[in-house]
């Protein structure tokens, strides 16, 4: 797929400044690009039906971005053609007092996924591993002295390590992390800000401590190639994908969530012997009832015919 | 402390069988047990108190044990002196359809105390590293095939290391976990069920597949030995205390929790100069409210002799 040049799973080095921040490398053109993409969404919805009834793994989809890389819009595209029952976008803001008073990974943790479903995280933990180094909050943290004397390279280089053993727990305990870094340049943010400054019902979208952060550019350039560096992994993968052009931005991460998803093989559950044959007896029942006589009962080589009216079927709907 | 002796921090082997479970080898009296158990809960409702108004670290007490080693009692007479407003108790029972759709900690986390408050766990994720263990849970998970296609030995050591990480992420976070497990006889708890079968009262303790357990009861004592010995560190030690004696058992928890919270320091907050500062302007205004006067304002030698007022003052509360 076009994401993998994209993926960082610890086997190379990130460096961002060598990676595009737009379409024009991988040669694309828009109009073949959406095209696949809403094919990609199709395939998704589908994907996702089975991934529900499956139930055996969980998925936590990480998107992490500088501001206006498109988050939000992203989120819109992607996810508004999929089944609200399964999944759930959670937005991590500002920590508010209660959440500070508890350790980061508190409010993740409420917003897990239960096996069978998929969350999206709209910034996530890893604002307590890259903020915290870029604004230097670990001196603002109220906590034992064990922790606030350490040096920030030490505390930083904790997070990361606590960060990959979380993801590393959640593997193992039948979920998958994917991490999407939107990787957007310098000029298309200014681009995106004096859109948000200068069009009235953009306003609202704006924040002046934006400026303080881009100010800080490049720092949080080094920040995430450093975070990207120390939490990639096989099972755990990073993707930076280029985000200037929101078109091709989607399709990447649709890509992502399809490859993500088959990675965990979802069939629809088979009932065990017992219970397939209680289904015959209810069949009975419900036959007789009326002294009517129903269809007659498929038998197994009309399993896979069956199958292919429920995926026509699934397409109209 | 005299539960020092039942301290296991990683620096030594536990073997069960040759712990005591009563007080005898102790050589102490009951009556001089009980008396310096009074003296412990007074001492730690004053600390407790510290602790809630210093915020900066969370304690995590948990118990573990066989069936009818005391728990319950044992809870009822440790905190029932202690402020509920900053300690509260989480049971984790037999796992919901829910809880068991995600990953065993999720239940934990929200039950995860936030800073400045006490948090006793009657069970906990031990559980699902003992009880797992000893009932093969394993196969009965609904989880992708890389969890249960793996070897019990290579499960169970996952959830150890897992575990292990777990407490060091909180510990790392400003948290400490201590572990207690209470040791009780085979004879004891064989008496404690007779009384919970032969006393209508206590009937509704009683659960027939209580005995299943029993039947169980060495394999038990190996996956706690094991399971101490994996996760026993110096930052969230373990504690085998005997427990065929009750009041000894409630003494010695008494001492395990005073020394937690002797360690984080405890210490009221004190205000930064500016806010101090406000302090006496807001004095002023009150003073000056109706034309009247108020006593005159403390100075700072003072400061000692009101710190202990306010301790007296705690003690008739």
């Amino acid at each position: 797929m076009k994401a993998d040049r994209y993926r960082f799973d610890g086997s190379k080095k990130c460096d961002l400044s060598r990676l595009p921040t737009d379409s024009r490398e991988d040669g694309v053109s828009r109009e073949e690009i959406t095209e696949a993409f809403e094919k990609n969404l199709k395939k998704l919805d589908a994907l996702q039906n089975v991934f529900y009834a499956d139930r055996r793994e969980g998925i936590v989809v990480v998107l992490q971005a500088l501001d206006a890389a498109g988050k939000d819009s992203l989120i819109r595209k992607v996810a508004t053609g999929l089944n609200p029952q399964g999944v759930h976008v959670a937005c991590f803001k500002k920590p508010s007092e209660e959440e500070l008073s508890h350790d980061y990974l508190w409010r993740i943790n409420q917003a897990l996924p239960a096996r069978g479903e998929i969350a999206i995280f709209n910034r996530s933990y890893y604002e307590d591993v890259v903020t915290a180094k870029v604004h230097h909050l670990k001196d603002s943290y109220h906590m034992a002295e064990r922790i606030t004397r350490q040096s920030e390279d030490e505390f930083v280089g904790k997070r990361m390590k606590q960060v990959k053993n979380y993801e590393s727990y959640l593997y193992e305990n039948s979920y998958r992390v994917v991490k999407v870094f939107l990787h957007v340049s310098k000029q298309e943010q200014k681009k995106r800000f004096l859109e948000r400054i200068d069009r009235k019902e953009k306003n609202w979208k704006f924040n002046a401590d934006d400026l303080t952060d881009r100010k800080l550019f490049d720092t949080f350039m080094k920040a995430f190639e450093d975070t990207i560096d120390q939490t990639a992994t096989k099972e755990s993968p990073w993707y930076a994908i280029p985000a200037d052009d929101k078109w091709y931005t989607r399709y990447l991460l649709s890509e992502i969530l399809i490859d993500v998803i088959e990675k965990t093989k979802p069939e629809y559950p088979e009932l065990p012997g017992d219970q397939r044959e209680r289904l015959q007896t209810c069949r009975e029942e419900l036959v007789a009832e009326n002294g009517g006589r129903g269809p007659a009962p498929k038998n197994k080589s009309d399993k896979k015919e069956e199958k292919d009216k429920n995926k026509n079927k699934k397409k109209k709907d």
